[in-house]
């Protein structure tokens, strides 16, 4: 499905959105704060200036969102332009794919991964989430932001940035708070939900998580595990998994987070986070995985325990490359 | 010690500063990021103007401030004026009160509790952080902000502020983020280190604490508890315990959050964390404790066995109380 994607700058973006109508708004599966913010912003701002807008998600959409997403309130009709927003790979539609992928008109996305899947494409890698283009697309259009806009536009930005604690943060992404602000959104509210809300299964596993921590290679390494037991013993789903991963690094002097998931009796999915010198991307790509400098990953077949020497070899063997230069130095 | 003390205007702070030199700058006891930042970026900028200024701190400053507070390298020297900042009562200074509490010339907080122990004060209730105060001096000043000074002041905004993610967070907090972000400054890293790392003793605390959870009335009440032992076995520090309260309300569907710490063999300080229309403080004031709606305490005497009774009973009177309310309604 290669196709021409053609780039618009944020004045034809939005020529093109005033000059069009009846939009299904798409977002990605596993559906988060920014998509969702982004589709509801966007589809509120497209409604008040009298064009058609409703959203679609493959999956169903968390309770938490219920504050935007009820309260927008949109209804289906008949649409004729299909948008999709901070959706990088048309494979991120899920089941919706088959159904869309092909006749996507437009796509507004901040992901510099971005495939180029769509017709039309707005991609602003520099924005910390697609929010930002959203806000910039209010802006430019003159729409009016009411404060349940507002409350969507926060909501993208702050779960996109970790509420303002990332490297994508720029002067821009506080400015657009600043304003957000001024519409009277209850920003407190939203970040208690986002941020300081676990479910109790939670709870459960990071107590059976935390019991299967091991401090390796002079407590420089923190190894967790997740198996399907303790997934099913705390009744946690997929989505209640996020961030564990985040954990493994998160303790003082870790410079090297790893944490196994079970995902199929002898199948295991291992996360890396690393920070300098070590680089989770190449520990990972010795076997068979990869991804980025600081976070990357890779999948693991065997018995735990030969999983667990597998992937400790490996990074013993960074360690000891780190430890030989240090020494040389 | 009732003195007078003079509310000072920006304007009038800022002609203090100027007509003064040779300042000891001292912070609150238990420092944290805003006390440590704001003192900081005010005597690296004092010293900027051509003035002389070092700070003092009761306690030792955590090595975790090293970034900015090692950086600056600030000398000390025979000083002729006292200011403290981000200190809204004396006795927060600690063993230093003795010395310097009535002889400070100068206080900028933005505590809305302020005592007025000083001679002259700036007090700003509406900034998040006092770093917002010191902020406005540079600004106002036309003081030069240097990396340096911006990273404390971020450090300051960002750890009053749970990384802009409460209540106190205004617009003018966003556009001074903003600004910041504009001097070159990590905040990725700032956030990081202030937010996203634990010691490996916290992390074994809350695997102990985690076992003790105990779901009460219908799953609407936690409680935690923290004995002495499990302080001693994971070597937890006093500093080391910040937040274990905030865990116990942070799971979906809690509205009252309970954890006790035992202080001695046969004392337990509980701290309650609530949500409307539950009132902490008028659970812990049948008690003998107090505090505000949605956070207070109370000290309890006896076992751990007596002492939860006892709190289970308040708790369960208020859920009483409330659940009688919504049936009548």
């Amino acid at each position: 499905m290669e196709r021409t994607c053609k780039e618009l700058n944020l004045a034809e973006l939005c020529h093109y959105l005033k000059t069009h109508d009846d939009y299904i708004i798409l977002t990605h599966i596993s559906p988060d704060g920014d998509t969702l913010g982004s589709a509801y912003a966007l589809a509120l701002g497209l409604l008040s200036i009298g064009k058609k807008a409703f959203v679609v998600c493959n999956d169903e959409i968390p309770h938490k969102y219920d504050y935007f997403v009820k309260a927008a309130a949109l209804k289906s009709f008949d649409y004729k332009t299909i948008i999709s927003v901070d959706v990088a790979d048309a494979k991120l539609l899920g089941s919706l794919y088959e159904k869309y992928s092909d006749k996507i008109e437009l796509n507004i996305d901040h992901h510099i991964s971005n495939t180029r899947y769509a017709k039309n494409l707005y991609l602003d890698a520099a924005a910390s989430a697609t929010a930002e283009c959203i806000y910039d697309i209010f802006t430019e259009m003159n729409m009016q932001i009411t404060p349940l806009i507002a409350t969507a536009l926060y909501t993208g930005i702050a779960t996109d940035t970790g509420c303002f604690k990332y490297s994508n943060v720029t002067p821009k992404t506080h400015l657009i708070a600043a304003e957000l602000y001024k519409y009277g959104i209850d920003a407190a509210e939203v970040n208690r939900v986002m941020f300081d809300t676990k479910s109790k299964n939670r709870i459960e596993l990071e107590k059976m998580v935390l019991e299967t921590a091991e401090f390796l290679f002079d407590e420089r390494c923190l190894m967790l595990t997740v198996t399907s037991e303790m997934q099913e013993k705390s009744g946690c789903e997929q989505s209640d998994l996020e961030g564990v991963a985040a954990i493994s690094r998160s303790v003082e002097g870790v410079l090297c987070g790893v944490s196994i998931k079970q995902s199929e009796p002898d199948v295991y999915k291992v996360s890396l986070r690393t920070y300098p010198p070590l680089d989770a991307s190449r520990i990972c790509g010795t076997l068979g995985g990869g991804g980025h400098v600081s976070a990357a990953g890779c999948t693991l077949e065997g018995s735990l325990e030969k999983v667990k020497a597998e992937i400790t070899a490996a990074v013993g063997k960074a360690f000891n490359e780190y430890d030989a230069r240090t020494i040389a130095d």
